[in-house]
């Protein structure tokens, strides 16, 4: 297919997708695995969102479709929690309420790809992965083909193109430089930050951020290019005030706290 | 029903709960919610207790009849889990153990409501909750009317005090002012720090705080109290050392962890 | 059983170990409990392993056989864990994947403790328990008579001994100072932190990093101590760097990320 060449998210967007994020204080109905519950309560709470860890199936079908938005993440998957999931997936669909799928390890085990391709049926929002991860899911919607892991991030931005263009879905796929595509027009947003691969759940936690600032947004790909910006912004700043992986988390979360419309060129400097 | 005035907590009460509590480094059962797992640990760790989450149906009976308590929080509720808890809660009971429970988003979902419903019927110790909880719990006492999650703190104090009159528990609803009531007499802790609010879990720890004070305690009411104004000094001394929500966990482990009963006047300054 | 007296671990060893173990990156598949997920999974990657948390019985035989190592931690034991863990210790063991055991509170409670002596049963590369879950499991592989958990550390270093000798494992008794056996050879490392104790899971984590170092292993009884010095001499930095248990835990997690062979010396100063 043919695709435009990636533009940097401008900060005049960005800022205008903060104000409206920080206005709506969105209530997040987050369905993640069990190792990054904290950290994405905290990132939520911290930047601006209301989360809500609701799992059993006496309540997720009715909380999904009330939250502003859902996060569906599948890393520590198992039968039961998957089976909430898709109870969150059909009322939050049914309702109209934008969720986001974020398919940790897809491509590596069986289980978790067949349940990420049924999730992937139902049409998300929005999907966040890594390289590896949206290389993966794109092959699956190609009919389950291999997926080279070892792949560079320009094979990476075409299968986020093409996995945009087969769901419907506004495709982020993050490392040093995240891009952010619908499948005609990408946006990037470059300010990586290598302390954040050693920090667990970040990832998982800008996934829940992308969610929240796809509730009520008018402009999807501007609104899930914006939650990655916040989070690379915040994590940049964070690697300047640290001295390891356990100082850079406070710092993070600080920053996501403190960044404003008004700060972003402070921040990003 | 006719009530008086709260009163503030007396700081040479809070010094003697807090000594007494100290001494006996509680060995407390918690059941709580997915999230919330680590930071209330550390928050009895730090206070000076003994955490042990232990889950499993095989396990529970025994280990809440050895407890000095039993924390039992709703906030990610599934049949499982509330089985392990009604579990608990019977064993607790039947040996003379303290519980105490956080009716995390009660009367927002139904499954969660009935089950604190049932819970409250077994007479807990101490219920831990923010106005919008302890007026749904009160409600539901009432005979499950609806309850106007808006009202103020006024309001939430008469429905506190109704509610430890109706299930002779000491309830605390918890917010910028504390109010700990036996439906007699109520006691107010005023150390409000709003950076509190943008951290998970800090209301969950607290009751598991409150849940560590209530073993062997002489008097459920200084016991209940002086726990809500352990954790609001130190929060208001965290708050003062840090720049965000991410730096204020950090300082608020370190102040529970040094708050003594000769320095409470130089942390509450 | 005659024995020879402890030797502590040269800082040759640890560095050569410490540089193997960094080159490696080993992938450790870690089955653990509710409460310390992320912190295990921030020491792992702070350190320089690669954390991976798999609990459905549909993935767990495939990844363990194809991890670096395996950890099993027995914490919040639940009938569905344990069976994924049993799973995971025949699919490692089956493909010459080194697995290791924390048997947390084993001894106080017997659904565990039968747990415990089925796993162990099953040959575990190591052992990593305190001075209590030591002497309870040596007792256990004695014929389940009961284990004075109030013994002294000597007591708890002749349990090792036989532990390992019955076992075939190396066995890990950890507390201010750290003994490492195979039953005939014991290392000791000196660099006890007593904050520690005061933050959950710095023991659950420090076994997932044991498991990290006898991935590819050449000595498993250098590599295990080595384990536990690299996480003292963090601790013992990080001690010196922080006012308590909230400092403490972000600046171990900093420690861990910056010890190299080149500066044990001085972190450890």
């Amino acid at each position: 297919m043919s695709a435009s060449t990636p533009t940097t998210l401008p900060l005049a967007t960005l800022a205008q997708e903060l104000a409206r994020f920080r206005a709506a204080c969105p209530l997040v109905h987050v369905l993640t695995n069990e190792v990054v519950q904290e950290i994405t309560a905290n990132v939520l709470l911290a930047a601006g969102a209301a989360p809500a860890m609701i799992v059993a199936e006496e309540e997720v079908p009715t909380f999904a479709a009330i939250a502003g938005a859902v996060l569906i993440n599948v890393g520590t998957l198992h039968a039961t929690r998957l089976a909430a999931m898709q109870q969150a997936v059909t009322a939050a669909s049914a309702a109209g309420v934008p969720w986001t799928l974020d398919p940790v390890a897809v491509g590596a085990l069986k289980y978790r790809t067949d349940a990420c391709q049924a999730l992937i049926r139902q049409k998300p929002t929005a999907i966040r992965g890594n390289a590896s991860e949206i290389m993966a899911l794109a092959g699956a919607g190609q009919g389950g083909r291999g997926v080279d892991s070892t792949s560079g991030s320009d094979a990476a931005l075409d299968a986020a193109r093409f996995l945009a263009h087969e769901t419907g879905a506004i495709v982020a796929v993050t490392g040093e430089t995240d891009y952010i595509t619908d499948g005609k027009t990408t946006l990037a947003t470059p300010w990586g930050h290598p302390l954040m691969t050693r920090v667990v759940g970040t990832g998982c936690a800008l996934s829940a951020l992308v969610a929240a600032f796809t509730a009520g947004a008018p402009n999807r790909l501007e609104a899930v290019a914006s939650a990655c910006a916040m989070a690379g912004m915040a994590g940049q700043y964070a690697q300047k005030q640290s001295h390891g992986p356990g100082s850079f988390k406070g710092a993070f979360l600080d920053a996501l706290y403190h960044i404003q419309p008004e700060n972003l060129l402070e921040i990003s400097a």
